[in-house]
């Protein structure tokens, strides 16, 4: 297993572009993975690539086959290309633009997800979480951003449900990672129980 | 070795956006692999990956240890996630964003390559070249838009030589495709001697 302590930067102090930070990443973003051995690595999509190799060996939240692993590098990715525009301009053709955008690429994970339950094989893996937040921020904050694209999003919405089967997969990751935690607080109590 | 016939793809006539590419990447971008068994892969960080680790089995271009694979794949993110810039809006604050964004990423290759000649390990990767089209266009086209942001780059680039170790390691791997490709063009001709 990955051991790993967890290191926070005040990002106000500007700790994520200080040396200390930057002789690991030079980039000066998070995260930034340092392992016992002292290898180091950067870009959220890798980190995942990495853990998800090295610790999920039974492959219960990453891909098994070798075709699958390509897959579920593909979607990180498109998620790690995507979260680059989210740092929108509050200029309104720039907000529109980025709203468009959003659209489209939230269209591509619906169309995907119609047509299968996950977006790799027939398991939920690391690729499917990694859209969750920048879904939810899309759909909670930035889609409501008053311009155009938004209103003609909001009516569309009211005309038919967008997004059914993107919004079902997110809620299904959801409830899979409760059962989860669920069980774990239930092993827990009762290995308490049996001490 | 991958098998692969070319299609174009006309962009004015949106035939990226047909179903006819759509059905093998819903994306609707390029490049996509589509390889002799059906195996279909799109984001051009992964087909690069799945490329050289089928095809490029000496690491003639490729990184041959784990920990240097997981390095280029980095480096390959990195430039998935910055390419995006290149789409600016042509808005004033958009396109000085933009800039500062590019030098940036600029001062975060020329302080890599202060320090080694290559991105990852000690030989060209197909890490290195990734990025080579967008510093050209970087140079030759974003930085020159006329910003406050572009007077600065221009006033620092004749008071210092700016990024001298990224043109260097740039312009070192064109010579190195050069000699490659002469080295190509050599060895065609003694073989045609040689008949």
């Amino acid at each position: 297993m990955v051991m790993h302590l967890k290191a926070y930067l005040d990002f106000n102090k500007g700790e994520h572009k200080a040396k200390s930070h930057t002789k690991y990443n030079p980039n000066g973003r998070i995260p930034t993975l340092v392992d016992e051995t002292g290898f180091t690595l950067w870009e959220s999509g890798v980190i995942i690539t990495y853990l998800v190799e090295k610790d999920d060996t039974k492959h219960t939240i990453s891909a098994a086959s070798a075709e699958e692993k390509y897959q579920q590098l593909q979607w990180l990715f498109l998620q790690a290309a995507w979260f680059k525009l989210f740092h929108a301009e509050k200029i309104p053709s720039a907000i529109e633009r980025y709203q468009n955008e959003i659209l489209r690429v939230l269209g591509v994970l619906e169309s995907e997800l119609s047509k299968r339950s996950y977006l790799v094989g027939d398991k939920a893996t690391v690729a499917d979480p990694s859209f969750i937040p920048w879904n939810n921020f899309a759909f909670a904050v930035l889609l409501l951003e008053d311009t155009d694209v938004a209103a003609k999003f909001e009516q569309e919405a009211r005309d038919n449900s967008s997004f059914s089967d993107l919004k079902l997969h997110n809620a299904k990751l959801a409830d899979a990672a409760l059962a989860k935690e669920a069980g774990a607080h239930s092993r827990l109590r009762s290995a308490r129980r049996a001490k």
